[in-house]
């Protein structure tokens, strides 16, 4: 194979929302990510906040008109029908805990599932988009 | 604030694609990734690739007959103005090193920008996927 060409870590996803304060306060309430930052970038032009839980952020962009999440995006399967970006996943020990833990505080639990053995469960946040969560897995547990 | 309910870490970020093989190869050639398994998912139904670099995965979707990607996301800017999970964005030390070297492999650069003094660049997949590129910064040097 080439050689890697330069190091990386994963820093964010973006996401498009409806209301940034409430997404904020979503993200606090259900992942406990902390407001880092929040800057206005006329190029786009959106108001724009970063929210950090440990070394990762998400960075959440309100664009003033900006269209509704689609239908189709709401819904795991149905989302991966048209290309794209499609959902962060998240890891957490156990997701039947973590899934009590976001009902009850009030999280849309698209549905739990166990997939090749591992537990996993698809989350929609204050503004519909879909974020996964799965148990750790080796190399080689899953599929070939 | 609530405390935070339950420990977790990003996992992966999920693609729809259009060609596996293709997509597997280019974030091998492009990011360093490494195909980790391989598995038919019938729920979805979809083929998924597991690509790794280090402790970071994304998972390929492959679904027959999906739509290929909505113009608008093809654009950083056009693509936030329809709410939705929008992209990955990678951290490295040296933006425009990458992006030669990126070039150099033939990756399809969208732009290179200084943002708020921080050298930023979003690159498309061969699908079209957006991933940005920016340099480390710390809580405070973006926005308020």
């Amino acid at each position: 194979m080439d050689s890697v060409p330069f190091t990386w870590r994963a820093h964010h996803v973006g996401l498009s929302v409806a209301d940034l304060d409430a997404s904020v306060d979503w993200y606090r309430r259900m992942l406990g990510f902390e407001e880092e930052s929040r800057l206005y970038i006329d190029a786009i032009p959106a108001t724009v906040s970063f929210i950090r839980c440990g070394a990762f952020r998400i960075e959440l962009f309100l664009v003033p008109g900006a269209r509704a999440l689609p239908d189709d995006r709401r819904d795991p399967h149905r989302d991966l029908a048209t290309h794209g970006c499609k959902h962060l996943c998240i890891e957490t020990a156990d997701v039947p805990a973590a899934v009590q833990q976001l009902r009850q505080r009030g999280a849309d639990i698209v549905f739990e599932r166990t997939v090749d053995g591992h537990r996993m469960c698809f989350v929609r946040d204050n503004t519909g988009n879909l974020i996964e969560m799965i148990e750790p897995f080796e190399s080689g547990e899953r599929g070939t």
